[in-house]
């Protein structure tokens, strides 16, 4: 069974990943409602929105509403999703956010030229930028990210010495800046990896990197993404983004109606049914996934939200015992 | 890795398994369809239809008319399931299917009790009149299973030594009546399984009896499915039931919409891209999985059936690079 971890720590991405490709429009109050719930259900980090183009995302455009409308609940981190100036000085103006910064390369130099419009080359310079911009706004970087980690849909697979590389780059970055990385995540991006991937993919990079804290952001658009964290935990990795009811869809996926991350619920009901620890509430975050569901209206891919948790049929079975 | 299998076995039930549970009537034409498509795609075997009592299955009662129209390929096997004498005599006089005898058990009583009003030591009485049955017919049996082999829902978590001491029982009522059991199916029949019990449960019959060749049939009622066949592979497995689309439901899940068993082409990729050989074409399985949802009307829980495969995502960034 190799190393698995005493406890993980399951990162939420539900509100900002899944409401920005609903098509349906989702009233800032909902949006809200789900946050408010999330936090109920002990995660320790929710990322609440994205402060980007409002013509580009509409589904995000309320972006500072939906801040100022959540309750902050003791304990909890709320994060938002930027990718420049304005986006940070829009962020931080809500006061309401707890800005950490990260810095993110990308393996696939098709991707970014095709999702940025900049090669690997420009792209350095451009994180370089946003050091200068976190600095200049006295933001902490403890972060770094990998994106298309495993592969690409418009370059292939993706040799791990790419990936080796970009995580040398980042450090390199860092170093430059006077800036620590701390944890380094892996992003499947446009769900390539299967468990042989992450272990061939983590293990390089453990082996490389033993300092480094591993993260794992994964896609469920082939349904490998359970899998996938369970592969990670096998490597030793401890954090892990997810989405409730496996919020996010995927704007890569051949045919509509794909999943997009990995759904915080099932890793939860994995993780705890091993002898895992989260710290997040299995009964509290499979409501909050059904609330998700109404609130988009349609079904969500979830499934521990549909089968039921074990620990409710464990419990009717003892109370049956006692009859 | 621990030991993963250069090739797998993966036996479809999307057939059986999946129409038996549809609420809306499915005419025969539609099933045959279905078959004919899953014949051309390299599977080894396929489960068509179940020989039970129409009033209790109606969406079965066309069994005959599914078996006299589908077309048999030569190279694959077709079976059908029966659960008495009637059944049993019905698929033989079709003609038409390869007929092999299973023994079956089940961990749980109180299952037992619940499905088939028989207490376990009634059970047993009952398998050696199904031994009878099979003997008297000339139907080879090599194989038996353990159902509820990892947890019940009317009985709780299910422990290794009941597992153990089922397999003991089936050995015995297999060498009592001359018969040798090649194959053992572990069953998760109400998907109580993580990779944490598939390592516990596998590892202990592979130890204990490392001459027998395990199967596993896997429910993904709570997501764990291809995570659960992951782990099996790791334990060595290399021999598991499937579903195309994951066609089947559960009846025992808490939510309507919940998956049925582990789907055929989300397993078939995770082996291919991990370099394990199954013989099937994922391209022919993705499309009988769309088929398949043609057929039923409704979305279905297959993943790579809409994320689709990256095979085709490698074809075109080849051909672009040939630009």
């Amino acid at each position: 069974m190799s190393d698995l971890p005493k406890r993980v720590r399951i990162l939420e991405e539900g509100p900002r990943e899944g409401f920005q490709i609903e098509k349906g429009p989702i009233t800032t109050a909902r949006k809200i409602e789900l946050i408010d719930s999330l936090s109920e259900t002990g995660l320790e980090q929710i990322q609440v929105t994205s402060f980007v183009n409002p013509q580009a995302v509409p589904g995000m455009a309320d972006a500072e509403e939906v801040a100022r409308g959540f309750k902050r609940k003791e304990g909890v981190r709320y994060t938002g999703l930027w990718l420049n100036d304005k986006g940070l000085e829009r962020a931080i103006a809500t006061q309401k956010l707890d800005i950490k910064g990260s810095l993110s390369l990308t393996a696939s130099e098709k991707f970014l030229l095709r999702n940025q419009r900049r090669t690997l080359a420009q792209n350095v310079e451009a994180v370089r930028g946003i050091i200068s911009m976190f600095k200049h706004y006295n933001v902490p970087i403890n972060r770094g990210s990998v994106m298309a980690a495993f592969g690409c849909n418009f370059e292939g697979d993706m040799p791990t010495s790419k990936v080796l590389e970009m995580v040398q780059q980042l450090l390199d970055l860092a170093a430059e800046a006077d800036i620590k990385i701390e944890v380094l995540s892996l992003a499947d991006t446009m769900a390539w990896a299967t468990p042989g991937g992450i272990h061939r993919v983590v293990g390089a990079v453990r082996n490389k990197y033993p300092e480094l804290e591993l993260s794992l952001h994964l896609h469920d658009t082939r349904g490998m993404g359970i899998a996938n964290a369970y592969a990670g935990m096998q490597m030793g990795v401890k954090i892990f983004d997810a989405a409730v009811a496996g919020l996010g869809g995927c704007p890569f996926a051949s045919h509509s109606g794909a999943s997009g991350n990995v759904c915080t619920e099932d890793l939860v009901f994995m993780c705890h049914e091993m002898g895992i620890e989260t710290g997040i509430d299995l009964e509290k975050i499979i409501a909050s996934g059904l609330l998700a569901e109404d609130i988009v209206g349609h079904p969500l891919p979830g499934s521990v939200m549909k089968g039921g948790s074990l620990d409710k049929l464990r419990q009717k079975v003892a109370a049956d015992m006692q009859k």
